[in-house]
């Protein structure tokens, strides 16, 4: 491939920019999964995945996608023919529904328009319907990274308590952990999945679970064949420091360098830049007069953020501009909204120049593109990161 | 942990020695794996691993470890109460059957002492028994790691043939390929298992798959449920170059690296130096004067070598020496052998001084731990090189 | 130090951004300096560099700093007491004039006012005055790192033709070899002097010379005492591949791999951006309403960007906020310049993102500095890039 | 080049195995040398420098190689027609005098046999007899590379004292410091000269010195022509954690690290490693019935072994044959003892399943080459770690 000078722009949502340091602590030979070192390593792992997922129960590590952490999630905790009521939130939501149908489970599918996250009003009626109590587990995605979509959590668990439904409640963080506040015991989440290669800032490879007692509870009347995903044997190694069966030492590397990473940037901290990132790209897909995808602002993805490309100009086209002119990957629409939108990744191992030279070669491609807009976008997200530094620091008055 | 100065040996059969090449190759940021650039690397890594496992059939690659890869086959072929013949050869083959039985597959588990491989004869009569074809697969490890011991496949293969038996034909090369002649064609194999971390020479991380056509033409009647292990949708993907969910692109990186880094030396230079190693550390072994574990010589394995310790000597206390001293790992004694043997591994990226460095180091921790033996095991492996050496030049005469 | 999230911005006008390529290439086990790989790496090397510097003569490589190079230039042609003409275009013309000083030359040194380059006028008559040839070389710096001024060098070389003189001509290129036209044999430059951490892409470490036949014959003549430096035995030595001494091997690989991508993207296309670089990185300034350091348009650098600061405003503490809250290193006022100017690198593996994300942290830090200024710098480097696409590629027209 | 399987054995005597540890450290971005990471990094390096070199004063690092450091030493110290007294001790004493004469100092080179170090008492005979104290300077090779004999160093102070002569006293500590006891300031030495790619575990690029308050006080009549070199400009600079010149910023990053790597092993048990492998390879030297170079066993090198070939044997074609079939390098011999010796390297990040794979090689070779020797070296040598163990750690005995 011919050389590209400078560093490629990667903004899809998700595998993230790897950051040096991550990339440098995999850099080394393996070592004896069955060794002292190696069950340190495991322990001072999980220990700080704890604080990361705010939990203070099990936490499962699997060399599988996030893909393999969703079926790892369902083969422990249901059995063939259980119903589970997912929310067709966007492509991964549809996605994890397959997935759950392939697995013999039976899925209640709430519809949805792809542009309005999960309505807790209407899960809730849905859940005081449910007398008998036949719906085992509600499955939602927290954070949509094929619509740019975060469902409000902490909403949708109040409307499972209201309802007074006991079903498990199951959670895909594969775009929000480490993204955006997550609260895995105080939310009472039964099951949170999620993959190493977005606010981990890791390369694919490893899929997360954290689990509450109750679905540890619930696992052992599970009656759906399992042994890769079993928790009971990866729960019991672990403890000790060790796996059932060959870890990715190397991906564990590093988890262990991104989680120190998370831990001495702050979480908070992590958070507030990535609320200042997703408000800044918003503000420039305004001042650019383009359509956000997501309609209800109470439901906007600090992770992602996705645009409706104008009728008559395609998006996919659009996109190979901005890789070819400018080094820039973005995200490309999948699903239902294939063809209509382009997404914008602005996650993990990011900071607010990144996101400038990010936002402006969008900028760039949509002139080149000929797609009508109206310039002033990069302009309009420095002033949100601007008026966000005269917050954070009163001292600096901007002129 | 204290600093230990030069390179550690890491001589436990797997994961092996990352080389330079094959580390500095994934070390570097994850692309997009929907964009251009990773299609032509998955093309490219698909072709490359047909001459690896010699096969002009379908190849699938898994984020998971080898032990994914097993239920993977297994899943894929075969529908629960169905019955697979495998043999006790050593603890993988008892964990893969143990994990047949999770899967609600029903085992027959031939006995066996773990000092010997599957006996053929006693392979096709077990077969010719099954007149009524129960037996829908047969499951074995070509090179059981934990005993030293390859199994004969191409005489498996015969006692198949000669049986007239139609069973699937499923081997685990985890620890063989890349190491010994494979031939997943000729021997008409039906699925070979795969992990990346032996022969391979990456890190964990990738599972894989040799697939014939009798095997995907039993996948469209298996009925177990699976959804992250199905061929269909990662073999459909695979064709363009892409995966069904995130795959696990660094180490993709690091096995094109690999594959390369095979074909350069070139497989039959590759499998003469397993040879080498394997005729060399047994003579050292046989010059310290103690015992391997396997007994027919026709199954000596050329990746790893199983020395029984002398009674009254624990083992893992001499591993622990080993570690401690000399900065050498050495596997441990695994299921019914646990406590009764060290194990050498001389498999990957590995060459003759290096074998050198880590028998010195088995014979320095005898000294220490005081278990009897005779000196010399270094020098007798060195006259099996040397003497090897000859033999291949003729020009260069051994003095 | 704590954690900052996502990668720095080095726009300092060197040390450069090194490519990732570059320092996975040194990253890798030092070689044997006296053996047969070595030595095809070096002829490699020579090879490549001299298309870069664009010369069929000789090349030599020092260990050492850019600075070390300019010594070598001196103490290899002349004798103690000879007499050099250069410029004062900005600070590294002084401090060249300084070590001429220290290494008992006779330096006449034209004033300047660090806001011109060298007027060819001038020199030419300066020359034509020297009737008995007292002056043995001129040295000049073809693009002036802290004054972001560019010496018309064509233009130089013909004012030597045009006086009838006979002196050396020596050109520090550091900051401009790899980054704008460089003509070695053309220009008939004697010396050229070069380090590797600028358009080259490397980390400081390495000083370069191309030597023209003229220059050869000089040092046959000099008296300045030297060895390190002394052409006569690492020219002799670099014939065969070898060094006088132990050479920087790691450096050596990463200027292959360096040279190799310069080749692959094309110098052509290397000038090209840089140009559009410049140009763009001008017009964000002028937007600013804030001043160039340079007054001659046909000076302005397309390597670094020189920038006054409005009286009242200390360039130093803005630069030392851009750092802290943007995580962006600007250059600071060196010599006379200093507390008057900050520069703005735009050279080496870079691309236009990488740039408007700089210019970004620059209009980001005026208004958090209070620096008055107008808003709308990365808009008008944009306008100029997308002008420029226009221009390459008129399929694609901009809205 | 065709691939090799394994680690390549670098036993050349340096440049020597850079680990990993280090190679990782100097692969990451270079950073603005006038910013405050960096001032930072430079006060931390210069701290640890004067624990190895085991001195309270100056402490100067340049970008170049240790060649560099000679030059820098004598330049800084002396003038034109000054007088150095220095030992004929082999290739590296050869051409520090050689670089001394070319810098105009006139030497007197005591001969030698290429066999012994310098003899103490010879050289406070040749002291007293300068009466006038003509002799400004006496410059000593500590560990002669090229030969394997090792200065006493002590020995050769107490003969200045005893001569009470006031001439500087400088040593090239190349391949001798962090391999063995060396004490800049008790020994009263007044420049230290070293490289970064001995002992120091890095790439070569880096010359460094100790500075006594003497050689300082030297420095201030000396008038050498200088620049690059100069101490005044590198010590004020350094004062504040900056240089003068662009600095070697990523091999600095090494420095760092290869600093911390020897403290944590500790200066000691650093030196103990060097003796107990000086000692095993002059073990397994004398089994072969080869002769050492060095006929005074006070003065065997413990960083490298210098073996004379037999009459009618080339070492170089042996050389090329251990490179070729073992992927081991072995040093050539150099100047009188070209074609003569070889050398085996066992310096910087080294331990002792290494050593015995490179005897392995060196053993296997003479073989292959037909060198009449007997075989068992590699056995004489564990012989010697084995009771070096048992020394150590008396509770583990050796059979």
């Amino acid at each position: 491939m011919k050389h590209r000078p400078g560093r490629h722009f990667l903004q899809i949502p998700g595998p993230t920019n790897v950051p040096d340091r991550v990339l440098r602590a995999m850099d080394r030979p393996t070592i004896d999964h069955r060794g002292p070192e190696f069950a340190s390593l495991t322990k001072e792992i999980l220990e700080a995945c704890r604080a990361v997922f705010r939990t203070s129960g099990a936490i499962a590590i699997f060399p599988s996608s996030g893909t393999g952490a969703w079926e790892a999630c369902l083969v422990n905790t249901l059995s063939p023919g259980d119903k589970v009521l997912m929310h067709e939130t966007g492509q991964f939501a549809t996605l994890w529904r397959t997935m759950a149908e392939r697995l013999q489970l039976e899925v209640e599918f709430l519809p949805g328009d792809w542009r309005h996250g999960v309505d807790p009003a209407e899960l809730e009626a849905r859940l005081r319907e449910d007398r008998q109590h036949a719906i085992r587990a509600v499955a939602i995605v927290h954070n949509e990274t094929s619509t740019g979509i975060t469902n409000r959590l902490a909403e949708v668990r109040r409307a499972l308590d209201h309802a007074g439904h006991p079903a498990l409640f199951f959670v895909d963080a594969v775009s929000s952990l480490g993204c955006m506040p997550y609260e895995h015991d105080a939310w009472e989440i039964d099951v949170t999945v999620t993959g190493s290669q977005k606010g981990l800032m890791l390369p694919p490879g490893l899929g997360l679970h954290a689990i509450s007692k109750k679905a540890l509870a619930a696992a052992k009347s599970s009656r759906m064949p399992k042994s890769y995903w079993s928790w009971d044997e990866i729960l019991g190694s672990n403890r000790d420091g060790f796996f059932p069966y060959t870890p990715a030492t190397n991906l564990l590397y590093g988890l262990r360098e991104a989680l120190a990473m998370l831990s001495e940037e702050g979480l908070e901290a992590v958070f507030a830049r990535h609320a200042r990132h997703g408000e800044a790209a918003r503000a420039a897909v305004r001042r650019w007069g383009l359509e956000l995808l997501p309609l209800d602002s109470r439901e906007y993805s600090n992770s992602v953020t996705t645009v409706l490309m104008p009728p008559g100009h395609d998006p996919d086209a659009f996109r190979a501009l901005t890789f070819d002119r400018y080094d820039l990957s973005l995200g490309m629409g999948l699903g239902k909204v294939k063809g209509k939108v382009f997404r914008i990744g602005h996650l993990g191992d990011f900071n607010d120049l990144m996101l400038m030279g990010s936002l402006a070669g969008v900028e760039l491609g949509l002139r080149l593109a000929g797609v009508p807009h109206h310039a002033g976008g990069v302009q309009a997200a420095m002033d949100v990161c601007s008026a966000r530094d005269a917050v954070v620091n009163p001292r600096l008055q901007p002129v």
